[in-house]
């Protein structure tokens, strides 16, 4: 019993990102995953092809393929770096490069390990301020034929809501929110994408302008949200995460691996749209504005199935992982 | 370059359980890492070796060795599973049970695959009431003589200042802080350990009496504050972490190992004081009372070495972590 009862506990809990919500009976206190397996079809929102970049990296040690797909994150919410890695997947660049770094309870990295590979011409340059570049989204989200009362009452009731509820309180912004799939910390001019596990941003040099998007990372560990406004997201694994996170710790200075042969190739990466049409995946991810989201965060910051004695009363925003599934045609 | 000025920003983020902190010149703006480089002798606690848990895992496929080491927390801030465990390990009980279950962003967890192994006679039953057993422990670190106006106001002052500085908010708990070592959350009655990255936890069934200490899990993914204070916490990986956290993900439910092949097997575990004195490993970790701890959590709440354009101006409690380092005797 011990297995299946931990395991009782444990079962929402799980990145949902596979698709693999248990069905069953409605339950009076659904989990999580309950909640997001009873979504309609109309929450469900298609990830643009465009926005996919799938990653091969060479197989395992038992000849098993290993594919990683990462949502591209579209502006406002990333700015120049997603151009410039579009360019880079057209130009096959990633193609020979390797996983170079593996950091525990940090990062993964991935990129030339050679640092001398030529860049595709016309990467854009992306300035520092694109770091914190657009002013807040929520406008996008209420009707515009509104009043400016009306939009400021919907807006404050809104916020009410949703902090009342799940994120009271968060160590690195004044606030965070979801919006159209994604998390974000807000303060009172702007927002900003946050560095959720996961999620994949763009190693650049001491000065802020010098990331192309040509050496990429994901997180692996505690959420680093000092990162955020600091180094560029670009996206978040969706598929084959485990590829990545349960790769050997590098053991040189910051997890890089110091025998070559311990990097692990990288056959190649490419747009969903450059990949034949029946090859290329279909994702959806669950609408952060519908009604399910709404329960489903809900019940992960205040837990009442049978495991639970105590809810926690809120979640930290990385705790609240969109729920993202693929998307299987008959 | 690009890899060693983005390793130089992660330089101060590795989980500092290998005492690998750079040495070097002071900086203006020191890295937390430096910062705990030049802490004194004075702030650094042994721990005793009947709190050292030491798991051999058999070897890796490349005939490796894999040791977990295991700081228990002795009570108040763990009640009587602690004790069980040292009867598991006093009674050789792991000896030939295994890693059964590792689930992405979440937990590996390790007992008997079988559930019918007995348990070892003595084990204590803990009652739910010990997931929150004590009152506040801000009071052990006061002088037993000030009055209660001195005590009161010290008290204030402590908390502010810590405040101040580091974690301003916290998801889960009304106030978080450290003591002895250990990452606590707090609301106006009682304190209680919470679930970081590397914590290890009891499993146990859905009634809250039924966990004994058998069945351990540690968190590999972000951490799953939720679970604070509906299931115990014993301590924490302090070295070896990355054999159970770069395990592979299991494709059962919950990341259980579906083939029993596939189960890590676990060779021993043992308390240090029942190994050969020399082969007792000694840990230290830094005091979480002393000025160097201070300065480390304010430098990792508010990063201005050079890398940095924006200090995020707190941290979350899990990114703060107690550096440890094995000490070697000459």
């Amino acid at each position: 019993m011990k297995k299946h009862c931990l395991a009782a506990l444990i079962c929402a809990l799980t990145l949902p990102s596979f698709g693999a919500f248990a069905q069953g009976a409605p339950a009076a206190s659904p989990s999580p995953g309950e909640i997001v397996a009873q979504a309609p079809a109309s929450e469900w929102v298609a990830i643009a092809p465009e926005d996919l970049l799938v990653m091969e990296l060479s197989a395992d040690r038992d000849r098993k393929p290993r594919r990683v797909v990462i949502q591209l994150m579209p502006p406002p919410y990333s700015q120049g770096w997603v151009g410039n890695i579009r360019k880079l997947a057209a130009a096959h660049w990633w193609d020979g490069t390797s996983v170079n770094r593996v950091q525990d309870n940090y990062v993964v990295q991935w990129g030339d390990a050679s640092e001398e590979k030529p860049l595709p011409r016309g990467l854009a340059t992306v300035p520092e301020s694109a770091y914190v570049a657009f002013t807040h989204i929520t406008l996008r989200e209420l009707p515009v034929q509104m009043t400016a009362e009306e939009r400021a009452e919907a807006l404050a009731s809104a916020e009410q809501h949703r902090l009342e509820h799940w994120v009271q309180r968060d160590a690195y912004a004044s606030e965070v929110k979801f919006s159209e799939g994604w998390p974000l910390g807000m303060d009172d001019k702007s927002s900003w994408p946050v560095h959720c596990y996961g999620m994949v941003g763009v190693g650049r040099n001491l000065s802020p302008d010098t990331g192309t998007g040509a050496e990429l990372y994901t997180v692996i560990g505690q959420a680093p949200r000092h990162l955020d406004r600091n180094i560029a997201l670009v996206g978040r694994v969706i598929e084959g995460m485990e590829h990545l996170s349960s790769l050997p710790r590098g053991t040189g200075d910051l997890g890089f691996y110091e025998d070559p042969a311990q990097r692990v190739p990288i056959v190649s990466a490419r747009l969903a749209t450059d990949l034949p049409q029946a090859a290329q995946p279909k994702f959806q991810y669950l609408s952060t504005e519908g009604a399910t989201f709404e329960r489903y965060a809900d019940a992960r910051a205040n837990r009442r199935d049978p495991f639970f004695n105590v809810p926690a009363g809120g979640a930290d925003i990385c705790n609240i992982p969109v729920p993202v599934r693929k998307v299987t045609e008959n």
